[in-house]
């Protein structure tokens, strides 16, 4: 089977890392865009078909069970006989650095939503058909899992967010170890950096320095690598850094 | 103000480590007892009523914000004038140990409400009262929480257990940071091991060993010691397991 | 056989955590203190008689294995029929705090020696001892270890240092996986702290909070919480630092 | 300044991954390859050579400062004139899995002296070249150091492996802050797994899976993979494993 019969889906695509991870697996699959509104993939749908790439992008919440079935019944129509090779879990609500106190238990459930839940959601149907792409895809079918600095350490007036980075984590280890002696490769990417988009553009980071702040394509480069590892030799995490990163 | 213009609340008390907890921090102060049940913690109300202490309980689902705020004005009602010098937070649902394709979403919130939702209304309520405690309870006042084996390692079949233990460490580590500099003390017990409760009277732990279950009361002795230390020696994180179990 | 029948032996004393820990042992056992030089412990050996215990100092550098060797022999001549209840390693170079190109081969064989061949040369003659006394001691028999923050982490400018603090919690681990399921703790504290002693008196740590630098005292009271744990619910890990600290 | 200006270095050069590595950089540079042995690097650069590479190898023991200082007078005879983009330390003592009282301190030496010594002389020697390659090698220059699983883990009769691992990861953890800043990039690996080598042929790893030892080839090209790596996204620590590992 060749690998053009195989595709890839990235949910939680934007100007960031979840994009550029789009544009990359695009070179080698026709890739399948996942946000909630159609207004952050669009662009990026674009850009791919414009350099010869396959895409298309469906509007979801991962954090619905049932906006997630919904969208897989797309893709299932849309790509008929096509199997998954690859699924980027992305998604992850932004930080709220407030102190505990003025937190409400729906800033902690939204973190809860669109980390963990959404990441169960997505793995519940991501899984199945990667099982079945296991004997015949071009590299070892793979869920890969973007994680943060929240994700390894609870900071101050962090409770809600890394909350929400813990419980992803936990899903993501739990499912390499199920799912990896099956053969699918689950990587969970710890990136403690600020990413370099248009919406940071203004951020002051690293006292400034030239390339203080990560490439959305020198992340995607990471991701595809974790892609093509042998079985062999898979990655369960690694953390991505600026080299001028305190750590 | 005397050690007896103090109490203690420990959430989620049963058989095991709550009910433990509870008996020995009667020994110094009255004591609040949370469950879901009245069945859970009556008997354990009773014996500490019998040894001469302090207690009563009150049945609330610590998930669920509404409930918990109900409590914290019950105490209030029944403890006129006294400040909190110790809340433990002991609650979260058992583990389910399925294959991730066979869980719900469901069984993700139901871990997520016990173990994290439930600390956050927990801690929303007790941290103001620990913090007005800083200046003249007997020992620095604390906030002690209940992890597992679980909280640092997602092992397969455990993702829904994992993910909420997980969380519950994010915010232990979050609280610690925000609240220690202001006097509170906020621990997280990792406990790697099966308790020795009725319930667990016939698992064969630890090829039978004795003593390979882990003592409710010996565990009761060290969130004791965390809530003594002196405010130059707090301790945020230890584990505890039986001498037999393997890690 | 009664608690007079046992004692402790603590290496690594002077002003601050290992004397303290001396002083605290005192009350329960006969306490040999080990030091490279008289000075260090010769005025706490004073301090433990003059409160009605009973100590007696050895001069040794842990890091030579004769001399660890001829120590313990010392030992069973001068308290002869009495088994060993607790052994603490406390020893540990200070740190270097230099770049890396600055420092020599020799800074690390430093670090090394006390704090990796160290306990290794004190664990191998301590461990038979301790098993021996698995069914009569007081308490379970215990070797408690103490780390440092540069045990989790290798800091820039740190290299030295942290790589001796690494091995040593390794020998900790290990040994406490080994020898635990015998009936031995194996406990590594992390003292993640600047320790209140003359020599820090000048230090300004944590903007000049008061407490702000652990108390020898206060740490003490924790390693003997450690020796008192029950076997059902030995701790390996635990952290220690004051409110303020920044982690 | 061309790529064939600059050259790599791998210490810890036999079968197994050290001669992969050898063999994956020597795609791209000119390679010196360091064992203590002519014999475990003789036939990989003739492999190399014949595959129309260039590579040399030095007999050293990395553990021994003369031996590496003299090593990197010869490279820089042998290669007038060009810098050094890479260099990768896998230099580490097989463990002895004996129980720790029939262990010597010279095992524990042994291990310390060829993990964290021959580390911290290499790295004396490599970090000034490597500086002097920030501003034109092809790639961040980079220090890259194998570690086991025993770097992350003192398991039960690994005390002697699991400290020379451990120190090993401390100096990669330190090297990294502080040179990380400066434009070098210093990564260390985890690999858990037994490395598929005639040596191990008949070992039966994983029930005697297919592809259940690690492929040195595959565990090169992620070596390969962290030195092609942007400074904006530096990994420091990955793990590797074969999909059917327990971990």
């Amino acid at each position: 089977m060749a690998s053009n019969s195989f595709y890839a889906i990235v949910a939680g695509v934007g100007a960031g890392t979840g994009g550029a991870v789009a544009r990359r697996f695009a070179q080698a699959y026709p890739v399948v865009l996942l946000s909630r509104k159609p207004e952050s993939y669009s662009d990026i749908v674009a850009e791919i078909k414009q350099a010869g790439g396959q895409a298309f992008g469906i509007s979801a919440d991962t954090g619905d069970a049932a906006a997630v079935a919904s969208a897989f019944e797309t893709i299932q129509k849309e790509l008929p006989g096509k199997k998954l090779a690859a699924a980027v879990y992305n998604v992850g609500a932004g930080r709220s650095f407030r102190p505990f106190l003025e937190l409400t238990v729906e800033d902690l459930d939204s973190s809860y939503h669109s980390n963990a839940r959404g990441l169960f959601n997505f793995a519940q149907k991501a899984l199945p058909l990667l099982l079945e792409s296991v004997n015949d895809s071009p590299h070892p079918p793979s869920l890969i899992v973007t994680g943060a600095t929240a994700s390894l350490r609870g900071s101050a007036k962090f409770a809600d967010f890394a909350a929400g980075k813990f419980a992803k984590r936990a899903l993501a280890q739990s499912l390499a170890r199920e799912f990896g002696p099956q053969g699918v490769h689950v990587a969970h990417v710890i990136i403690d950096a600020v990413i370099d988009i248009p919406r940071t553009k203004n951020y002051t980071v690293n006292n400034g320095a030239p390339d203080g702040k990560s490439s959305p394509e020198a992340l995607a480069e990471t991701y595809w690598h974790l892609h093509t590892q042998h079985r062999s030799a898979f990655t369960q995490e690694l953390d991505v850094r600026p080299y001028v990163e305190k750590f």
